[in-house]
């Protein structure tokens, strides 16, 4: 009964590729475009224009592997930012987050995932070897690994130091520890012992 | 901090436009249009182009105030469908639940709403007047009154059969009871006396 037609084909296909935005389901794709039909000029018309936009104009950053609209990316041409720091992300959304907190004026690099054997993701899958370029051709003075904190983060980052050995830059890694606002009572016993390991004086 | 650029402000306008798609949210906005930046070619175009052509096509049904591509809409033209029965509906998501449990084989027409006089919302702005002229052309025996079970929803349906009163149709609204696979601990006290009021043999 699912599959019943309920409107015209250019309805069932949109509802068809709304489902497949992540954070909407089937139900949820039948609202989305009842509302964006229902909203046409509003806000079904704009986004129809800015999804064209973007599919003409995004790319990914030849420096940093960022995605933006301008090659190089914002942030690889944005002149205030500190050359000598290079922060190393797995994925964009990981670069948007840290941009989002603001904290650290520096350039990025995305690796575009992490080394995984059993998935087949070697290092030439990563852009590990632009990353040693980057920092070959001189002027950086740390590189900051923030790489998720699961297995293959870990992994992925003791590689890297690895490659960047003897080139004489600074590699350095987030620090494990309590989130700020975090209970202890629900924190395993790996990060509280990070945390207890890594303590600072008052 | 939250109104920190990240990208180009064509992926600014697009996360911003997404923002407003019910179902996402500012933060499920931003993580949605990095997967349609990154499925760029299979699914930001193609949404892209589904939502230029819903713009294009979609209109309000001239008989029963569906949105489809087609006026009158697919269910309007269908033959096959019973025209001695009109199914009343608050709004088109309505029309869209019955059709998808596909157990009435019959014409739909959408109000727009339903009365509220304290939101300013009167007869003149919903479509009774055009449903009252529908039955008044004939050949219509039964209208179900298909509102949802709420107080302006069963005013609403008082309202409408006054209108219909004297014009020879049989006027019916949806059975009140326990719904399928619903546990009798978790209803409410209305929903239980309505069930057991209207009790049906075994």
């Amino acid at each position: 009964m699912s599959s019943k037609r309920i409107a015209g084909p250019e309805i069932e296909r949109l509802i068809q590729l709304l489902a497949k935005v992540p954070g909407l389901g089937p139900r949820s794709a039948r609202r989305a475009a009842l509302h964006l039909i229902k909203k046409k000029e509003q806000l079904l018309g704009p986004l129809a224009h800015a999804m064209a936009d973007a599919v003409d104009k995004v790319r990914v950053c030849s420096v940093c592997g960022n995605v933006d609209t301008s090659d190089p990316c914002m942030i690889c041409s944005d002149p205030r930012r500190d050359d000598s720091t290079i922060v190393v992300v797995e994925d964009v959304s990981d670069l948007w987050a840290l941009e989002r907190a603001g904290v650290q004026n520096a350039r990025f690099h995305v690796l575009g995932g992490t080394l995984s054997p059993l998935d087949g993701v070697g290092p030439d899958d990563l852009t590990i070897a632009k990353l040693v370029s980057r920092v070959a051709a001189g002027g950086v003075a740390e590189v900051i690994i923030a790489v998720n904190a699961t297995i293959e983060g870990q992994t992925t980052a003791h590689y890297i130091t690895d490659q960047l050995a003897g080139m004489g830059v600074k590699v350095t890694r987030l620090a494990h520890g309590v989130p700020v606002g975090g209970e202890l009572d629900y924190l395993d016993e790996g990060t509280l012992a990070a945390a207890l390991k890594s303590r600072t004086a008052f």
